[in-house]
């Protein structure tokens, strides 16, 4: 008999942004497993199991979680934002794929959430108007050059860029050498917008340009997001500025 | 005296996906504008003025509900998905900007919800797993080459794609030569989803593999997702099968 996983979005990180979908799936839970901040997100049930792990054991957290399926459980992983997106979907995926053919009979479902880009976006506008493309920029499972490459063909197609893991302990340096890369293609300029913790008591969001974003500005918790060179400001009068991307472009970049 | 305007993601369209938040603020509004369709998932309520428009008057409709808003009416515009992904965010921003200044005076909020990309991934796993972006097929504001232009640097930085607006009546052809472009730069075993109406009564979820991608396999309601050379697909017995891209990547991309 095999059990039921489901990997859950818990969204921003308020409740009136989870969907009654997530709540309902995550309440239903016999066994929660997730990074500790995200699993503290759920209130307490009794008779629920809690497991948290530490951040950086996405592929253990996937493979305990399987395991408990697989024995009949139904569990519940949760992260936060939308699981698909820098989340344990693909981690979820990737142990299943690596894993024990029996983890194949488990049914697995995946609940979308509300992901940390749309979050910021919708405090400041609209700066995902337009094309626009999600990266990463941790290198732990992937060379930095590519995260450059990407930076750079994101940025010369004049997509926006959405970054994901700007900044660790163990990460210092990258979203610094990030802008600057960035500089070299984009106008000086470009709104970058910084969101942390959106939706949450210790949300801060701040809105610069390009020339005067700081690589030190951010921490773990902060979604960036780099305009395209038409994203465009509107200053109002005793309200913060809005950022957006015009639906449409007239001219084909270079 | 100014009222309050709030552009709120309705989600991929069954109401286990609309958050609390995005329920209140158009249950509590006093007039709801947007596309027909949108409008029709929204609950009727007494005392609620509605107006319906058509799709491509989204600039038409918002500088109506900007003009509502600022002679003092509490106005919700509804997106499908999330507002700030090829929705009504975007266009609230350009009437603004363009508008008289006295709009700027008038609140406005973004309300976020789940977007169709992330909807259709989890329905077959996380093909958005590591770096994506999204594209609007529609040339209706900017030129084809711009988007030939964004699918080739895509795809040959390693990004998974997302394709909006594939196809309409007045634009058929656009998928198919996305798809023509496409296999000149990945593998023919690309996976690729073809995602309609998820969450909705009339869902219908393919996926095939790019040589065998066809243009007319999509219609306005479908979003489309593109896998890189790296994506997977995992067979499991008795079940779909699972699309995804794993979160790291050894090799520096072309």
């Amino acid at each position: 008999m095999t059990g039921r996983l489901s990997v859950v979005g818990l969204g921003p990180g308020n409740s009136h942004q989870l969907t009654p979908e997530a709540d309902a799936i995550v309440s239903a839970a016999g066994a929660l497993f997730g990074y500790g901040p995200y699993l503290d997100r759920v209130p307490e049930r009794a008779g629920q199991r809690r497991h948290p792990s530490d951040n950086r054991q996405e592929l253990y957290r996937a493979e305990q979680a399987l395991n408990a399926a697989a024995e009949g459980e139904t569990v519940a992983i949760v992260s936060g934002g939308d699981p698909g997106v820098f989340g344990m979907a693909a981690a979820v995926c990737e142990a299943l794929d690596r894993g024990p053919t029996s983890w194949r009979n488990v049914e697995v479902a995946f609940v979308p959430g509300v992901s940390a880009m749309l979050a910021v976006a919708a405090r400041v506008g609209a700066p995902l108007g337009h094309d626009f493309c999600a990266i990463s920029l941790s290198d732990n499972l992937k060379p930095w050059e590519v995260v450059e490459q990407r930076l750079e063909a994101a940025a010369a197609a004049g997509f926006v860029i959405a970054l994901y893991n700007p900044v660790s302990r163990a990460r210092p340096w990258q979203l610094e050498r990030a802008f600057s890369r960035l500089r070299t293609i984009l106008p000086d300029t470009t709104p970058v917008v910084f969101g942390r913790a959106v939706g949450r008591q210790d949300e801060r969001i701040a809105i610069t340009q390009l020339s005067a974003a700081q690589g030190n500005s951010a921490d773990m918790a902060t979604c960036i997001i780099v305009g395209s060179a038409e994203t465009r400001m509107i200053e109002r009068p005793g309200s913060c500025p809005l950022v957006y991307t015009p639906r449409g472009t007239a001219r084909p970049t270079a």
